[in-house]
């Protein structure tokens, strides 16, 4: 039986943008692997306004719209964004949360995925806010009212490391994790090992498109603490708070001390982790470890992310993929989509 | 919703006498985070005969079998094995599959799971045979019959790599896949760049537990070629056989070129590998390969296991983990467990 899902597109950026680009290019191909077609009927953008169109939004015309364009000169469309309205309203059946999030309250973006959940549509998100912020309540909202909330993309893009971990791994007994989860921190160490200052190599991060303008987040740890506070709500059920993750970042690690590692074959990384004890208390933290090279974190380099899981019946099971990019980020909610299509079909 | 599920284990070996422990110890604490209870009802052995007991098998009394003794002595047990009638009888909803299997044409595992699925039950099994010979015949006979047949354990034991490319990675449209697919030869490989010969290399991982009395099957790569086979035929649906993989074994990685690769920072590795092209073509192969070391698999060292797939949205993506092991081995059938549940939940 094949299904058909509308879908409203919250925010316009790159990651939309490039959903927008594959369901236009592969769309056809997806139908026939996933059982499924998809069909945008709405799209929200602070920049571009809104459009609403149940014979679904010519993307084409969206994507090309040029300088100071708004979503006006489409069928449906005008200059204002009213995101709460196009959410709340029965112009889709799932919500594409693409907008942002600020690190202190996981705002706009849980604002979005409430609406959306409350007003009885499945939604899914690359944000990490409303996960860090409020997982517990998110899942429990979504049961309620019989959708779903996903958010792959908030870890790892569209590495699948949360639905590793809560699918196939399903009652294998994760007593905790390692991860690197933050490219521009691994970068800089793997650079820093070819002999680059720090601070060379934070620029060096910033020009290939890794860092953001202002690379305090993920030089500091706080990107890897939202991280890690996610991955272990969505792991556990826990009420796990960015505050009760202790963060260190990578400043204090000198060029001296990367030689030292090296000397010995050993590696610097940012490693965010969490463990839960038998009582199921939760110790998480973040900061810099330097991993012998049997580890095998050691040998994650560059831009690449990683999640070790350590579990009751497997040991460590390591999980390595791209942590950020566009594809592999709109990627990661065409897998929401794949997740919240099987949750339907399970009704 | 608690759902029920009666098992037959067929073989008494190793992994399901471990499968057994793991119900006897941590049932109660599986059934709460799975939501459903197992009760072994059947088992069959060669050795130990048969024993079927609707209100459950005695497990701690089967397990605790001395020299000689066979199922005889519990309710509902004699001396004989009659592996077909017990499949196909009623005393089980899931047969679990863990004898053995013939390289040649997968038997006895095969008839085993054939005779599973055509009388309506679910089948997991622990054999690469019967999914390298047979994946699309065994999962069309399956779909006939309401049923499913799972076979996680046959490649990585209980590292869940087919049901990560099947499950979170549907849609990313995987393209080839390398991987290190022997624990046996890996350990060789890792011992020889510490100094090692070959032979004394080989000795070791026979004392280690991880080679066969006979460790032509993992020297000489036709295990992995079984693997690669039957990954191939899971992932892409196809009806490759062992005659289409090409397979050269590791012997001819003298000491001295594994000292030129230790010199430039590579690593020799066993590889099995496959890709497909645009048209639907696989291309399929095992072989010792030098990686350099920053490929994805140059780290894996030892016994472990690891799947680098290449994927169009995400490029490569990599999973490591144990091989192999009893307890690894156990999971893997409990996985399929899981997925068999979720599937009729989904019905």
């Amino acid at each position: 039986m094949e299904y058909n899902y509308n879908l409203a597109l919250i925010g316009f950026g790159n990651v939309n943008r490039t959903l927008a680009e594959i369901i236009q290019r592969d769309g056809n191909v997806l139908a026939q692997e996933l059982g499924f077609t998809l069909r945008v009927t709405a799209i929200t953008d602070l920049r571009f306004g809104s459009v609403v169109n149940p014979d679904g939004v010519d993307l084409d015309r969206a994507l090309a719209l040029g300088a100071g364009e708004t979503f006006a000169v489409l069928d449906g469309g005008q200059e204002t964004c009213n995101n709460q309205e196009i959410i709340t309203s029965d112009a889709a059946d799932i919500i594409v949360e693409a907008t942002f999030t600020n690190p202190e309250d996981g705002q706009p973006a849980l604002s979005h995925v409430r609406w959306g959940l409350e007003s009885g549509k499945s939604v899914c998100t690359t944000n990490k806010g409303p996960a860090a912020f409020a997982a517990r309540e998110l899942s429990d909202l979504a049961a309620k009212n019989g959708v779903r909330f996903e958010c792959e993309g908030a870890v790892m893009s569209g590495t699948p490391v949360l639905r590793l971990a809560t699918g196939p791994m399903k009652g294998v007994g994760v007593r905790g994790f390692s991860g690197i989860l933050n490219g521009t921190s691994n970068h800089v160490f793997t650079r820093m090992e070819s002999g680059l200052s720090q601070g060379d190599a934070i620029t060096e991060a910033q020009e290939l498109g890794y860092a953001e303008a202002d690379p305090t987040a993920d030089i500091g740890g706080s990107d890897v603490r939202l991280k890690v506070t996610l991955l272990a709500n969505e792991l556990w059920g826990t009420e796990l708070t960015t505050k009760d993750v202790p963060t260190q970042g990578i400043t204090s690690i000198t060029h001296e001390k990367i030689e030292e590692a090296s000397a010995q074959g050993a590696h610097w990384k940012l490693i965010g982790q969490a463990q839960r004890d038998a009582a199921g208390n939760i110790t998480a933290s973040v900061g810099p470890q330097m991993l012998p090279s049997d580890h095998p974190l050691a040998g994650i380099s560059g831009a690449t992310n990683a999640v070790m899981f350590d579990t009751k019946y497997l040991g460590p099971v390591t999980i390595s993929g791209p942590g950020a990019g566009r594809e592999e980020t709109a990627y990661a909610l065409l897998s929401d989509i794949v997740a919240i299509d099987g949750f339907y079909r399970s009704q």
